[in-house]
Parts: C-alpha cells; sequence; structure tokens
C-alpha cells in the first residue's frame, strides 16, 4: 500500500487544451499552488517531441502569470534523467509541470531514473504536480498508454502501462468529451477493476488534495465507477468483439463540482442554491 | 396514453453506416421482419437531399436479399406526402424503411400529412418500420433535432423537436460511439426526463418488439438511464454553461444482447455461458 496521500501535494491533471492567452483559469490556480509569486516551477518536456517549443510556451504563460522562476527540464534520452542540473531545478521547485505529447515518452525517460525517485520524493514533500493532456494521462499507476478513440468498447481498443503513479485507484483520460473516448475509458476501466475512470475535457482539470477533487476549467469531468456493475463479458471475449457492461454509473461535474476519491460521492458547489 | 405497444409492428432502429455490401446483417433482418421474401418494401427518401442516389442503393441492397418487391416513396414537397399513388404503396408495403439524411426534413414533409395517418395505422396493424440514421432519430416521441456532437452536455448543446413517435419513453441518438455523442445525449435527457436514451453505434441496430429490445451488429447499443440521477443544476444554469448530473446509469449491450424497457433491466443472451 502507497502511504496516505493526505501528507503529499496537490494534483492539477488537465485534460490538454488549457487556456494559455485570457483568463489562464487552470495554469493561474496551479500557480497559486506552486507558490504564486514565490513560485519556482519545473516545466517537464519529457511528452513533447518539440520540447524548446512547448518550454518557451509555458515559460512565457508561468512568468506572465507572475512566477518567481521558470525553469525547463529538458530530458530527451534517459540519460537527462539522472543529470546532477536537472535533478537540481527539480529538487528546488515549488511546483512541477508535465507538459503534453505522448504519454510513453514520460514513461520511457523517466521511468527508473533518479528524477523519478526526486519527483515523487518532492511531491511527497508536499509540492503541487500539474500535467496536461499526455501530462494529465501519466498521474496514475495504470495509465492508458495508446488506444482508439472513436470505437464502442473493444478489448483490442486500448494499451495500458505503467504510469507516474502520483496518485493510485484511478485511471484518467483527456481531451475527453473532444475525442468521444467514453468508449475507450469503459474498457481501459473493464481491464482494470476497481480504478474510478476521469475523464476530462479540454481546458478543464481536477484539483486534487487529499481524497478530495474540485473541478475547474470550461468543461466538466466524467467520472466513471463500476464498481457497481452486475455482468460483463470479458471473460469470454475475443480480441475484436465488442464489450459488454451492466450498470456503469456516471458523474458530470462541471467548474466548481467536487467529488470524494474515498467515498465516490460527489458534492455541488460550496454555497450552491441547489441541493 | 398511447395504446398497447404490444400489438405494433416490430422496429428496426440503425445508427447509420449499416453494412449494405457483406453480410448485411441488420438489413437482412429488417426483410425477415418485412416477410422474407414475401417481403413489400417501401423505402422513403424522406431524410435525404440526394433521394434518387439513396432509393437506387436501398432498392439494389432490399432485391439482393430477396424482397419480393421495393418500391421507393419520394417525398420532397408536404404535398407528395398525400399523393394517393405513394399512399398506396405505403398501404401495400410489409416493411418501411427511412433512409439517412436530415431527421428534421422527415417531420417538416411527413407532419400532418396523409402519409403519418397511414404510416402509424400500418405500424399498429403489425409492419415493421426500419430507419437509419437520421431515419433512427425520428423514431421517438420526442427527437433530437441538430445539436453539437463533441461537447460536454451544455444546455445549448441540442436543439429537440417532435419526432414521428413510433416509440414512446425513449429518445435515439445514432452514430453514438463514432461522433462521440454521449454529451449531446445526457443533455437531451435531461431536457426530457423519464425518457431512456438509446445511443446506437454504426452498422449496430435494436430491434424493438413489444418491450423487448435486442442489439444486432458490429458495435454497440448505449443504454442511457437517468431516473436514478440524484442532482442535476440544469434549473440554475445560464445557455452556455456546463451541465451536472449525478448518478446516471449506463448499460453497453453489443450483438445479441436485450433490454426491456418497461423493467429497465439489460440481459445476456440466451444460451450464454455468462451469468
Amino acid at each position: 500500500m502507497s502511504e496516505s496521500i493526505e501528507s503529499k501535494g496537490p494534483l492539477v491533471i488537465i485534460g490538454g487544451a488549457e487556456d494559455k492567452h485570457e483568463n489562464c483559469t487552470i495554469l493561474r490556480e496551479f500557480v497559486r499552488l506552486a507558490g504564486g509569486i514565490d513560485a519556482h516551477i519545473a516545466v517537464l518536456t519529457a511528452a513533447t517531441a518539440y520540447p524548446q517549443e512547448a518550454g518557451i510556451e509555458y515559460d512565457r504563460v508561468f512568468s506572465h502569470l507572475g512566477a518567481a522562476a521558470v525553469d525547463i527540464v529538458h530530458t530527451e534520452e534517459p540519460d537527462d534523467a539522472n543529470s546532477p542540473q536537472l535533478l537540481e531545478i527539480v529538487a528546488d521547485a515549488t511546483g512541477v509541470f508535465f507538459t503534453g505529447g505522448d504519454q510513453s515518452r514520460v514513461i520511457r525517460v523517466v521511468q527508473d531514473s533518479l528524477l523519478e525517485d526526486l519527483l515523487h520524493k518532492r511531491h511527497r514533500e508536499g509540492i503541487v504536480v500539474g500535467g496536461t493532456s499526455a501530462g494529465a494521462a501519466i498521474m496514475s499507476e495504470v495509465m492508458i498508454a495508446e488506444g482508439d478513440s472513436t470505437t464502442h468498447p473493444y478489448l483490442n481498443a486500448v494499451e495500458m502501462s505503467k504510469g507516474m503513479g502520483f496518485l493510485s485507484q484511478v485511471l484518467v483520460d483527456q481531451h475527453f468529451a473532444q475525442r468521444g473516448r467514453l468508449g475507450r475509458l469503459l474498457t481501459a476501466l473493464l481491464l482494470e477493476p476497481h480504478v474510478l475512470g476521469l475523464g476530462i475535457d479540454e481546458n478543464t482539470a481536477v484539483v486534487v488534495q487529499g481524497d478530495d477533487l474540485e473541478v475547474i476549467g470550461a468543461g466538466a469531468v466524467t467520472v466513471v465507477d463500476e464498481s457497481e456493475t452486475s455482468h460483463n463479458n470479458l471473460s469470454r471475449l475475443l480480441k475484436d468483439e465488442a464489450m459488454a457492461v451492466f450498470g456503469v454509473k456516471l458523474h458530470i461535474l462541471p467548474h466548481g463540482y467536487r467529488f470524494n476519491l474515498k467515498t465516490r460521492q460527489p458534492s455541488v458547489p460550496e454555497g450552491s442554491l441547489v441541493p
């Protein structure tokens, strides 16, 4: 068992395509959780094939929002993830941010490195860890490595792999409404029973603190709970056949709504007039 | 209240893009329900802007499958829906099939016509009514006229209108997985409480007989049941704000699975080894 998550830092898990030019609601909240105008932010570009461009873009927006320092951590090869200079940046950071790209690149480069150990140590010490798109997918212990977005649930529609493991018992899918990924997430959850699915729309995020999750941004988060399903056909399915499942529970949560990961109960925004 | 649906003919409601060249599983079942090699099929092209092409295509496939007669009913203007020649075709048909296109065209042309009355009379007398894509959307009493497919639930993401009403207490959305329409269907269902949602994938259909629904085809049908939801924010929502809903129930049903519209319970295929 992992230790209590209560002592860990917050997570900001973004469904991709977050606003970087107008109110910057989500990135603004990330900077606030990283210490506001005292924030030292390390931007990890491991996921992207365009690390220079991604680094410049996030340097611009985090600096514009008032962070005291923004450092870009490029890890193009696994060796880079053991580089003393890069480790020093993360050791001093008050917030770490994973860019988008391909989630498998992050795991390939960071897995079993000193950087991986240090990221977990810093998170346990309380710093915020954020990520968008591929940087959101890697947050869980098991992640969706790749998969066809647009089909109904199929056994071969999704490929699972190890994630970075900042959050346990959860599976994250991103660009959720925009890419019609319900089928892909349902399939992944049948392969990983007891895990809760979070389908995060673009320009939308969940902020996780302890067992509490709050939604921020323009879209919604679809919480997919398969814990009370009464039937699925996984045991008799061949590879290209369609899955069946009875009794999946969904909650659609827009800005301000909360969800408790332990009790699996959603709740309305504080101060809401609606019961 | 509408009369008992037990006495009515079957419905074959297809999510669009059904196979017309290989096994033709769905259209084959439609022809079988229309009387097999004795079938007289009327193809209604009201939905499409290309009625000639659609008529030729369905004439080819239904004839190929062995139907005794296939007649095309073109109704480009509302007057056509009162034409004695066209009404005679429907009066003699053992099955009626609505092509795809734009569901609003069907309602505009057929509503309040002699054709509308006759279609309901023939259906009550027991003939099968089928439809694909737009021809599936019109099956219900209230239908999704149009709406943005790819967003999360938004109050303005969907426009509802009157359907043909062959099936009550149900709302149909088509091309479901392929166009990522969960958000659109969830929104429509919040606007039409007590109605059950059927999200039908391409090359997939439900065959409705009495209260019993069976899935056929390559994809799956997503049954969306909002009857046990514990909260939604519809009453306080402005037009461009994201919807919230707690506790939607989903069943994903591939080929051979059944669902009872009265009890709202899914069931596994007969002879299945899985409980």
